[in-house]
C-alpha cells in the first residue's frame, strides 16, 4: 500500500468518471505534504481516502495542457 | 520495475515539460498490450524506453477533461 503520505485536496475542479464501485477520476489540486498545490490526475474511492495512481501538473505543465489543448 | 507490459505509443500530442536529464511529461496516445490506444499522461525517458506513472484517460474522460477545462 502507499505510505502514509499527506496530502489535502484544495480544490476540486473535474470528474471525469466515476465507475461502478464509485471511484472517481478527477483533475483536482492537490498540496502533498503540505507542499504549494498542485495540478493532479488520479482516480479517487468515494470517500477520497485511497487513490490510484496518476500525475501531477505544475502551473506551467497545466499552462501548456490548456493552451495545446484549446489549439487542438 | 514494472513488469514487462507491451506498449506502443502511437500519437505523440503534447510535451508539457522537460527535465534536466531529458525525460519529458507528455500527452501521447499509447496502446496497451495490443489494446485500442487511450489518451495517456506520464513521464518518458529520452529514449521512451522507460516510463513513470501517470494516467490513461479514455476518448470518453479525454472529452470531459477538454469540454471542462474549454469552460475555465
Amino acid at each position: 500500500m502507499a505510505d502514509k503520505l499527506k496530502f489535502e485536496i484544495i480544490e476540486e475542479l473535474i470528474v471525469l468518471s466515476e465507475n461502478a464501485k464509485g471511484w472517481r477520476k478527477e483533475l483536482n489540486r492537490v498540496s502533498w505534504n503540505d507542499a504549494e498545490p498542485k495540478y493532479d490526475i488520479r482516480t479517487w474511492s468515494p470517500d477520497h481516502e485511497k487513490m490510484g495512481k496518476g500525475i501531477t501538473l505544475s502551473e506551467e505543465e497545466f499552462g501548456v495542457l490548456l493552451k495545446e489543448l484549446g489549439n487542438k
